[in-house]
């Protein structure tokens, strides 16, 4: 992934502030908004002479669960690096270039890629950004079903989980914005999907605009496995893994013949200091079961397919997306947080600037 | 699997002595010899007059961890049935027909597959039993090495963790049925081994006779997570799991980008009422890992291809091959729990009748 250098040091007239949110200190166990902090700052809108750098102007900056990691020191490095106290968090965002030394961006541009919670960034390597394609869609989707969430379900979904028609599919987080894509993309292959979600309101999009076959709120089912047997009698052909936990443990016990379980991310996990163990393994082996995790980075390369896919489907009205938009900068360390508490319906954002 | 049935019922007048070992009781927990017992019985060494069974003589019957899961009762099925108390255990063997109504078997022939304990079985399915393609070499290695866990470690090393040149191994249970046969081919197909055991005995056969680059005595190591990095300062491409717990928990800190854990069992939790947890399976994620259970029937198809392969590499000595031989049912039940304290040095077999 590419790290956003903040839009700063260099001569020119066009000094703007910019308000950004840093990490204030590493966090240990459940992340709070006080660990996060808006401080003012300046920004120049010019690329230092001869670099190919761009300046963006953020519109849209995405909230997604890995942050947390990246808010933990690590000693040994992580799959991602560590923020860093002091400095600007980064994520996915949608943009404007407004400045820019590289010949394939020009100001006007609409892109995405990974920039700062800031109002404007400073893009060293802006080969990194993809273009925004299909402007006339709501730009705000291309941090979710038309950026990483999107092609995050897009891959786990029929890369990992190879679903074949009639397949039982089990969706965990299934209202976020990985589950509502994964679970209307099993609806579209013919298979059998059933989500579960934190809410009553959550289970209920399901249903409805979502078109699960069936939806529970797990907080209100005391035996997972008894819940899963019920929803499964025939068991589960693939489970994709969003929580981990106690859902994984239950599935497990569900799992059908040779089933597979593409692990995207396991949520529950995160803000607890010593993971929980999983007891059920051994269900790998006598059901054959295959258990597998990927990163959505590694699959930048099918993003251009997956864009024109999606935005076929969006525009035939087969697949439904909700979002759950904060408005302004001041909001977003509570929008992170949000994504650990499941006040999210949809996928969380951050509306920058809409311009 | 072929459940074998008693050879019994019947009128005729070859009517001989035939001594077996029975399921005493269900078990929990650790398996004890006094869970099983050696009886008396009676066996007719002709076939029913129609049927196209055969009766067979049993030379040599083999002792595999997943007996454990067949004496313990199971409330839901278990992925291979439950022995029934006061019943014949059953399992692989190597065997000669003595009595066929069979038009592919004829008396002499030497084949292996599902037998009882016992002196003598009748085999109402003999189709289900492979022939010995090899009497040239020692029977026994039937039961192992040219049989059910020489192909476990044949698919479960190349179907399922598909290898390449240059790949880090570790095998856990490196000495035993399957680890020594794992290690040997990962070596044969250029790979770097290191295999953990528990005995400085079967950690020298590992690094002598099975010609891997390292072994270790895990009962010996505190850390094993330093353990691992200390073998494998770049991680592990293949873990060939055999053993589960906190082997696998620290095994998963270690996985290399894109590894593979090839799910082929995990003895470490077989006795226990309630499995222990696995904590680190979000490097599934963070590593990009597969994990694959498989089980080896599925896999017969492939045998002969196997058979032939495997005979070549004996014959050349580019596989060594170690067993431990009980002499005589009566030393069955101990040979049994072996297994689970780690007694066995090698393949673990009993000689029923070394004719
Ligand atoms: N592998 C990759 O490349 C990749 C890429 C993107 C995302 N991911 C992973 O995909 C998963 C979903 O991400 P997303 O962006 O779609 O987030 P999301 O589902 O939009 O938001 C997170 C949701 O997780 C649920 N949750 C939070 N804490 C939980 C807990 N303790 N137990 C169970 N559920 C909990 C909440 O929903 P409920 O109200 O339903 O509990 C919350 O709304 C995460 O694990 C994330 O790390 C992986
Ligand atoms: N999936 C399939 O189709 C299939 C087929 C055959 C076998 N298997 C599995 O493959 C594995 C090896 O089987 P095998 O026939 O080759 O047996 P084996 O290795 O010949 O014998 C079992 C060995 O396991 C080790 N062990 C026992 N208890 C242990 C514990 N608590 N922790 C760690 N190690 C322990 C002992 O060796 P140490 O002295 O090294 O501890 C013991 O000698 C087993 O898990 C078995 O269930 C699977």
């Amino acid at each position: 992934m590419a790290a956003a250098a903040a839009a700063g040091a260099g001569d020119g007239p066009e000094e703007v502030p910019n308000r950004r949110v840093v990490l204030k200190r590493y966090v240990t166990g459940f992340p709070s908004e006080d660990d996060m902090e808006l401080v003012a700052g300046a920004a120049r809108l010019a690329v230092p002479p001869g670099s190919q750098a761009v300046v963006v102007k953020n519109l849209y900056v995405s909230c997604d669960p890995y942050m947390r990691n990246r808010m933990s020191k690590h000693e040994d490095p992580s799959y991602v690096p560590d923020f860093v106290p002091g400095e600007v968090l980064v994520n996915f965002g949608v943009c404007k270039v407004v400045a820019s030394g590289h010949p394939d961006f020009k100001i006007g541009d609409l892109v995405w890629g990974m920039t700062g919670w800031e109002e404007y960034t400073l893009i060293p390597n802006p080969e990194s950004f993809f273009k925004i394609n299909h402007p006339e869609l709501p730009l705000s989707y291309y941090t979710g079903v038309l950026g990483m969430p999107g092609l995050t379900a897009y891959i786990g979904f029929f890369n990992v989980a190879k679903p074949k028609k009639g397949d039982y599919v089990f969706v965990s987080a299934a209202s976020g914005a990985v589950g509502q894509i994964v679970g209307q993309l099993a609806k579209l292959t013919g298979c059998y999907v059933v989500g579960s979600a934190g809410s009553d309101e959550k289970v209920n999009l399901l249903k409805t605009k979502f078109r699960f076959d069936e939806a529970f709120n797990y907080k209100k089912e005391k035996d997972l496995n008894a819940t899963l047997k019920r929803y499964f009698p025939e068991g589960i052909d693939i489970y994709f893994e969003n929580v981990g936990g106690a859902m994984l443990d239950a599935v497990l016990l569900n799992m059908r013949l040779r089933g597979r379980i593409p692990v995207c991310g396991m949520i529950s996990q995160y803000n607890k200091e010593q993971p929980e163990g999983t007891r059920n393994l051994f269900c790998l082996v006598a059901k054959r079961v295959r258990m597998e995790g990927f990163i959505v980075t590694d699959h930048f390369g099918e993003y251009r397919k997956f864009e024109e896919e999606m935005v076929r489907y969006l525009k035939e009205g087969k697949i439904n997306y909700v979002e759950d938009v904060a408005d302004g900068l001041e909001k977003a360390p509570a929008a992170l947080i949000a994504l650990f508490t499941g006040a999210n319906v949809g996928k969380q954002l951050v509306a920058v600037s809409r311009e």
